[in-house]
């Protein structure tokens, strides 16, 4: 679903990635890494995808740079970044931002 | 692919979606957006998901907030979001943002 932010400025991250075809253990980190990013203050939500031939993107939104950078050294989020460089992605791009504007619409 | 994005800083569109069930003219308008935007001053680059639930996001990259402006007042671009608005979305998001630092990873 479509995250709800507040209204900006704040602060996302957009990982674009591309995974190896290696997927050993990285369900169950996916599945803890998402438990665990709720429990960082100033987290306000995150949108993902993942095609078929394994490109994907992981965006998410936080109150300030400051709240991500306590996710960027979060230790399960830094096992599973050692991991994901080991085994499970080919190449990625991480983007860090500030979101300055943004608009809705909504069908009636 | 994952977009080839100069050194920051640059300017992001991330356009996050939820579609409608009607396809009318949306497969001819995208082939001809993803024409048109390239001939735009400032584009970098583009990375697009959707999912088979009609959930998807395009991320587009921008040398400026001006070229984005440009893009934004493109007459086939506006076309397209007034059908965007009559036709394909049911929900969007579209936040503006400054791309302020990033890193890339590439396997051995």
């Amino acid at each position: 679903m479509i995250a709800n932010t507040p209204k900006p400025p704040y602060a996302s991250s957009i990982f674009t990635s591309i995974r190896t075809d290696v997927d050993e253990k990285y369900d169950k980190m996916d599945e803890l890494t998402f438990k665990e990013i709720e429990t960082i203050k100033g987290y306000l939500g995150c949108e993902t995808f993942r095609d078929k031939n394994g490109f994907g993107v992981n965006l998410s939104y936080w109150k300030d740079m400051n709240s991500l950078k306590n996710w960027k050294e979060n230790t399960l989020h830094k096992k599973a970044q050692i991991l994901g460089k080991e085994k499970w992605y080919k190449k990625y791009k991480l983007r860090i931002c500030t979101v300055e504007r943004d608009y809705e619409f909504v069908k009636k």
